[in-house]
């Protein structure tokens, strides 16, 4: 079967400007979007500004910069037609910090090429990502003057806060939108050769724990052994997440739920090998505490829950000492919910837990920075049905289904409303460094990754009922 | 009996300059000489010439600034009369780092008066307290024309750094010296009109814990559960360095020696209250599992060991979050040493230990930045006399005898030399705040100290036979 006419166009027009499209990724990882730094915030209006300008080009002449309650939201649309299918393409533009710069070859916010690599932060989450479906809309109306499917663009700019704003947004605009589908390009491929479809995302919880102690920083030799030690408290409570054996605490697991044998051997079949995963996170074993008798590491990532200590910080480490007791100390936690599990559910039994174990003599307080549940998704249906063939049509390969470790908050408010079909389909590679410094972009694939979202579009177009 | 014709002279001149000698104490502290950071080499070494300054104008012509491997030291002399005793005055013109800055009413480096009290970073520790002795020296040289004993005054640039150079520059000048007695001034009082003189001071053993994961921060989504989480190893060996009731890890308190019933209740008399000594830290209730049954809380924080947690470092706790697990996290921990105790002992242990309880998969490191033995010193002796009745004469009243949960690391290092007699007579408050932000230093207390410190000189001369 050939390609069809409308689509070779398309195809060819996103070949021929595939260098500024790149050029695109640069301009925009350019701007520090850190949407989580306050000092940040102009920044990210910026980035905003210059997406939406990037739109227009495309040919969605509605493209706007809508304000929030946090940082905006920039959206497009293009057709209304009755017959078509409505297609909604998540992206969002704010990154990561980029602490520590140190650890960056190249700065973190002047895109640097290497080869087929394209360093600094925000390329692959999500700039480069997002900017494949702009490019595509582009070859398409510059092309054959026309998208198969209407179009609704919904790129944010709080992703990486917790997307707080973003659910009120969405009630907003749903009723005038009414998508039949979504997709989203923030997850990753198996490898560079392999396209991937991924149907699980765990859910996040982002806790920060705070014990104070003494109103000041005191003497440690004056009062070391009779006062609070915050550092410490703080410490036996982290040390408490989790049991002897170093899985965590029975609460830290409520609501999770057995897959079926057949389902966890899919997973086993397309997933990653233990060695494989250390390998990619430049490890060399297994964290102490972390091998289960009969999990994987790739289901200890992906369908099983997990606490990690993402920060500390407590009193002075900086050059030389400080004889002190501090006052107070904190640790930042984030728990990785397994598919099924409540958020505010493990929200709650962690506080209990804290209630029951605290100890007279220093304040415990434990906020919730942001949450977000995870989500099981359909493997079936003309939505990955069209995936499927648009990742044949840019990779030259079928892909393989994919758990992911990771939370894309806006993937559980798209699914649950009228079960809308979400598409997760990503073009990153699982060494990316996404959230760590060097974080890089591989250049074909974000051109393949290009040629598929040019093909989603018609393949969506051929299937959908609308 | 009426004071003698000389000690009235210098006592007068040292009322009529009162005035200067705490100008003296703003100009030096206005200096930041942090020992232990980088940043203040310069101004550690401009304290130094400052002092130096001040001690020839005090009239010791022979002041010089010494270099040693680290900061420099400060030396002046004055007689060498063989049948008078040698007074070795050793101070510190270092100071602890003045962070954290926002918790300061005024610029820690601007001393800045409030009524009775100078507050600044080293008004109290050690600049205000060592300054007496300076001007008692002029005091004399200035009203008088001589001392009555032989003086060699040692300041040194490292005390808050552990005094790494102090016992090899002792060892190189001790033969010239040949001291009798020695007077330290950094410790407190019993309260506002209770002169002490200190008796035993805890040792400090300081202790940098690394755990090092992957070589990189990696994404907490996608790798947490299955690689090393360094921030939550840490947390558990830390919790480790207690017991379940609070108590520091056996370990710890290796060495330790019962005092006897008597020289208990003798402390207990002189000492704080539990209540007196929360409140002097601010606080309203012990800290959890400081409360030992059969031990005060002076008794804890003097003649017990402490291991304090004075740093906690791991990934990002800035604004925002960052979601990834960290490559490494750091603990200070600062042990202090109940007398008796040897930090080589205690360390060694505490090092058999983590081997002990390690975990494979994370790399751990306990780095030691300082160590100083406890000191018990004599309670009786012509130098304790003399020290008594100069305490009688600035203060009006007799001093109590006191432990103290500090450390001078130099106390150890002279009294191991030949028995040195070493006097600890200091004229801080116990709420002086030193090590913690709002350091202050009682004006009243300082010009008393100057009288005591004149007094001293006398009292020396008359009672020892040189």
């Amino acid at each position: 079967m050939g390609t069809p006419a409308p689509l070779a166009a398309a195809l060819r027009y996103a070949h021929r400007h595939r260098a500024r499209f790149l050029d695109d990724v640069v301009e925009l990882a350019a701007i520090p979007s850190v949407s989580t730094q306050p000092a940040h915030r102009s920044d990210v209006r910026r980035a905003a500004r210059l997406l939406a300008r990037r739109l227009r080009r495309a040919g969605l002449q509605d493209a706007r910069v809508v304000a929030t309650g946090g940082h905006p939201v920039v959206t497009a649309g293009w057709g209304n037609r009755p017959g078509r299918p409505t297609l909604l393409i998540y992206g969002h533009y704010d990154v990561q910090p980029a602490e520590p710069l140190a650890a960056w070859s190249s700065p973190p916010f002047r895109p640097t090429r290497r080869g087929d690599l394209l360093v600094g932060r925000g390329v692959s989450d999500n700039k480069g990502q997002l900017l494949t479906h702009v490019a595509a809309v582009e070859s398409w109306l510059a092309s054959v003057g026309r998208l198969p499917v209407n179009v609704r663009c919904v790129f944010e700019g709080e992703e990486e806060a917790g997307s707080p704003h973003l659910p009120a947004f969405l009630d907003r605009h749903w009723a005038r939108w009414q998508p039949d589908v979504a997709v989203v390009s923030d997850t990753r491929m198996r490898d560079a050769t392999t396209p991937a479809l991924t149907v699980s995302l765990r859910g996040s919880l982002n806790l920060e724990l705070t014990v104070n102690g003494a109103t000041t920083h005191v003497h440690s030799g004056t009062y070391g052994g009779a006062l609070a030690d915050p550092a410490r408290e703080l410490c036996r409570i982290v040390a408490g997440l989790h049991l002897a054996d170093g899985t965590p605490l029975p609460q830290l697991r409520w609501g999770t739920r057995a897959l079926t044998e057949s389902a966890r051997r899919v997973s086993a079949r397309s997933g990653p090998s233990d060695n494989e995963l250390l390998a990619l996170a430049r490890a060399h074993r297994p964290g102490p505490g972390t091998v289960e008798p009969g999990w994987s590491a790739y289901e200890r990532t992906t369908i099983r829950p997990a606490c990690v200590i993402t920060g500390l910080q407590a009193g002075y480490t900086g050059p030389g000492r400080q004889s002190i007791v501090p006052s107070s100390a904190t640790a930042r936690i984030n728990v990785r919910l397994a598919p099924f599990q409540d958020p505010a559910v493990v929200e709650e039994a962690l506080r209990q837990h804290l209630r029951a174990t605290a100890r007279a003599g220093v304040r415990v307080r434990l906020r919730r920075l942001s949450a977000a549940p995870p989500v099981e998704l359909p493997t079936r249906g003309p939505a990955v049905e069209a995936a499927v063939a648009a990742l044949r049509q840019g990779f030259g390969r079928r892909p393989v289904l994919l758990r992911s470790g990771g939370t894309i908050p806006v993937v559980a408010e798209l699914a649950r409303r009228r079960d809308l079909p979400v598409v997760l389909m990503g073009f990153a590679l699982p060494d990316d460094r996404m959230h760590a410094p060097g974080e890089r972009l591989s250049i074909s694939c974000f051109h393949r990754g290009t040629r598929t979202a040019v093909a989603f579009l018609h393949e969506l177009g051929a299937r959908f009922p609308g």
